[in-house]
């Protein structure tokens, strides 16, 4: 059987623009030939469609141009993911499905057994289980078809289990020829080879081959890789979608192929690849032509630049400078030659005048209480008052600039710093950020060495460092990895890093800023763990006391 | 049976100072010679835990509490919820339990069957649910123990339910001779009516009587109402706990007791109480002795502001009036009737200096561009910028004071009016904020007259209003009420409303300002459907194209 697999980018709600990329796909597996067209989970809705889906009129159009994309069909198979809907009193009636049509029908439909919900993932708030599963004779194969998490639950594979139910095994025991997966999987770093793993050894296992579709494209946060794999009944993968990018493959169960052997990329390369894929996205899908960085002269700021040009060009990056008296000579200085070494335009703005002005309207008020945290805030706030404005006047989106470590421990000026649409490298931790660095600089000097040697400081008072209210980032990183990554707690913590007092002191900071994290811009995730949708905490709590 | 039931506030995650409410208020139950306390669900970790509950450390912790509060017990019946977990290689493990303690001895466990996984709950992330429910024989009843959702699947009075299963009515299968459930129940309007009227409904039909004990207190956005109550085998309502506050209910189901006639609260009133509420429980629970809200001469900030005297004494509560140039007389001397009204502190600071400084700075770059609303928001951010900084100086907690409408459709600056750590009437829609302001007003005139009766402005150009820009609030509010709350669309809402245009535009705010909103303090939820966290959609999104 000749398959067609579909790497495709949905716009998530926008039935119509995903109903056409199906139909342009599938006629296209028309004319290659094709025996069956494949398209991944929820194509049509987009994935994750979140609370669209209890609207019953998004229902109804995407069932309409279900039944319009199966009357386009002729004896060429086309299965894609949908949602579908059954008549009951009972539960929400709805179901994650794959619709396989020909002949103009749509001829079988398989739901999603295993629902996921921990993490980024709220399916069960939208979705039933399946109640139970069948093969399908096409064309000379049994068809044995699940979606995504329905694959994630082999008993061999995993010691701990999420679900007793195995969808794929109750597939083999119906005797399937070819096992299609057809799947929505957000990336996070290392993704990629975790699933080329168990889906070899499942294969492998089982004798059997296997063609596994996924989605590509960015959803505000959460970006999806791509990278479709088909196996043979040994174990091989044999053909690999590209990562970051659409892609179509064409896969002849009949043929025999070389497999692949795939190269694995480094942390940097493939974090990089990841945030320029979802900034350029997030743009797109927003019809945002231009982007806006404050540029201080730190290492933050300099990455997220030199993203916005790989993402989006350097006619579309505006950058502006926005020093102040605590502002070393360097920072401009170093700014200028990043700005020089990408070709972009940027203003420079002083940001004192502003400042000054408000503090002689507030002193009559402040009188003489101490300088404080206040007038720190109140640069970084100025800071975000003038981009905000420029951003207004010209349309241009607003990045924003922390980093998972600053984030973290709520190092960053809510309303100063924290302004933006998008917050890119809000799940990088900043000695990841140099690695980056390095990685970007592999070949020329893009981001200025200066910026690399310098010692990290919000320059918000004078001398000051971060490392003033914060231990070295090599412990602090090390620290909140094992925190948010691994769960751990700060006895385990400190058995393996010491220095129980930093762990202590930054476990209180991570939990008591949770109400700045709540009103920070999306962060594009690329860690197994990010800020935002994924991580839920309340703001009023006394857990660590 | 003397039952003692709690309706206390814990703190969500404080296990210490949980425990030790537990124990306290069994010591009095045992002195009040009860035969069983009860504790409301989860109670010994706060509701809702959310991922705190992923933490290994955190489950010790309470189960090491748990076992510690039943070490206390007596022959006298103490029934709590928490969680508990069982040894299995399968799922979460976890589960929301209610335990029965006595004798020194946790010496019965029934896990809760229902796991609620919409609007705010996300239980299914992280709950398994019973396989079983039984009963317990305990001082002579066979009681039937269920926790919160267990009792809202009765067949008889839901014609669309979301479980197939029915653990209440498993209970009384296996002879329960009293039934016992243990909640918590967040509020919004009516929601008091509703439990009362479906419980009535059961314990009549069933013959049985029932003590149904809820938790109260407010976890940021959430407000838990309390309102315990006890229910005779004909359905009578006989007891039933305080609305908004802590109360402790003594019940002996072997006397007689009268049938409560409830007296059934205005809507502006409840409402009204539960805000107050909700703002009370944060500023304390988060040790916020002081809150500070900008007025602006509207209706909003008014309301807000009386409403920051209610919860915490007029010396609490300070307001600042930031006019400019735009501002109108009004604006300034109603904020003085206020404030005289209510014998608070203030200041005046004109943003007006600020704002021309600024421009002045940008003018290089905004050369001969026209006027935008740029400029608008400009005036907004120079009003946050000096609220936080008064806020950061005197470690004051700013309220926000966006209401629903405004928030619906957009009609708010990011990091400028939308600065604050608390959302106080952003789930209350602009023509309710007027029944509620006349409701408080019923006795004298706390709100000036003048600020009800003039025309809504945001007073950022010259004659600006709101409905310059939007539909008239009477009409916006009900497009809103139908598209947020009754989940109808486009097609739906013009029949019975007609104005399409209007209807169309305000849809597209609504969906179009998700990114606004993502952004937004977290808001005190009183309707059946608040922004935030029960109400999840896509920034970037096509559905309404």
């Amino acid at each position: 059987m000749k398959l067609a697999l579909f790497q495709i980018d949905p716009v998530i709600g926008d039935i119509k623009g995903n109903k056409e990329k199906i139909i342009n796909g599938y006629r296209r597996a028309v004319e290659d030939k094709a025996d069956l067209a494949i398209f991944p989970e929820l194509i049509l809705l987009g994935y994750p469609p979140l609370d669209l889906v209890e609207k019953k009129e998004f229902r109804d159009a995407v069932n309409a141009a279900a039944n319009e994309i199966a009357a386009q069909t002729n004896s060429v198979g086309l299965l894609f993911g949908s949602l579908t809907e059954e008549d009951d009193l009972i539960g929400t009636n709805l179901f994650n499905s794959a619709l396989l049509c020909y002949d103009g029908k749509i001829q079988f439909v398989q739901h999603k057994t295993l629902i996921p919900n921990y993490d980024v993932f709220d399916e069960m708030r939208y979705f039933e289980s399946a109640r139970d599963v069948f093969v399908h004779d096409f064309k000379g194969e049994k068809l044995g078809i699940s979606i995504c998490e329905d694959i994630w639950n082999d008993k061999d594979f995993w010691k701990k289990r999420l679900y007793s139910n195995d969808p794929v095994e109750r597939l083999l025991d119906k005797k399937a020829t070819f096992l299609i997966n057809i799947s929505a999987s957000p990336y996070s770093y290392g993704k990629r080879q975790a699933r080329l793993e168990m889906l070899s050894t499942l294969t492998k296992k089982d004798k059997i081959g296997l063609a596994y579709v996924c989605n590509v494209g960015a959803q505000t946060d959460l970006i999806f890789d791509g990278a479709s794999m088909c196996f043979d009944n040994g174990g091989n993968l044999i053909q690999l979608g590209k990562s970051f990018s659409e892609d179509y493959l064409l896969y002849d169960t009949k043929e025999q192929y070389p497999p692949i052997i795939q190269v694995e990329r480094s942390f940097e390369e493939e974090i990089h690849d990841a945030l320029i894929y979802g900034l350029k996205e997030y743009c797109e899908k927003l019809n945002f032509e231009r982007v806006l960085i404050g540029l201080s002269g730190g290492l933050d700021s300099a990455i997220v630049t030199y993203l916005a040009v790989q993402a989006l060009g350097k006619e579309y990056v505006h950058v502006v400078m926005l020093p102040s008296k605590y502002s070393s000579k360097g920072s401009v200085k170093d700014s200028e030659k990043l700005i020089a070494n990408l070709g972009i335009t940027s203003n420079k703005i002083s940001i004192q005048s502003v400042v000054n002005k408000t503090l002689e309207m507030l002193h009559p008020i402040f009188g003489n209480f101490p300088e404080d945290i206040t007038e720190e805030n109140l640069q970084s706030r100025t800071r975000g008052l003038l981009l905000m404005a420029l951003s207004n006047k010209f349309k241009y989106l607003l990045l924003s600039t922390g980093n998972k470590s600053e984030m973290a421990v709520g190092y960053a000026t809510l309303y100063g710093d924290m302004c933006g649409g998008l917050a890119v490298i809000a799940d990088v931790y900043k000695t990841d950020l140099y690695r980056i660095a390095n990685f970007i600089n592999r070949n020329e000097e893009i981001i200025p060495d200066e910026i690399l040697t310098k010692v990290p400081s919000a320059e918000l008072r004078p001398n000051q460092t971060d490392q003033d209210s914060l231990p070295p980032y090599a412990l602090l990183d090390k620290i909140l990895q094992m925190y948010l990554e691994e769960n751990k707690e700060i006895d385990e913590i400190s058995r393996v890093l010491g220095e129980r007092d930093d762990v202590n002191k930054v476990l209180h900071l991570v939990d008591r800023n949770e109400f700045k994290r709540k009103q920070a811009a999306p962060a594009l995730r690329v860690s197994n763990k990010a800020f935002g949708y994924g991580r839920r905490f309340p703001i009023v709590q006394g857990w660590r006391k």
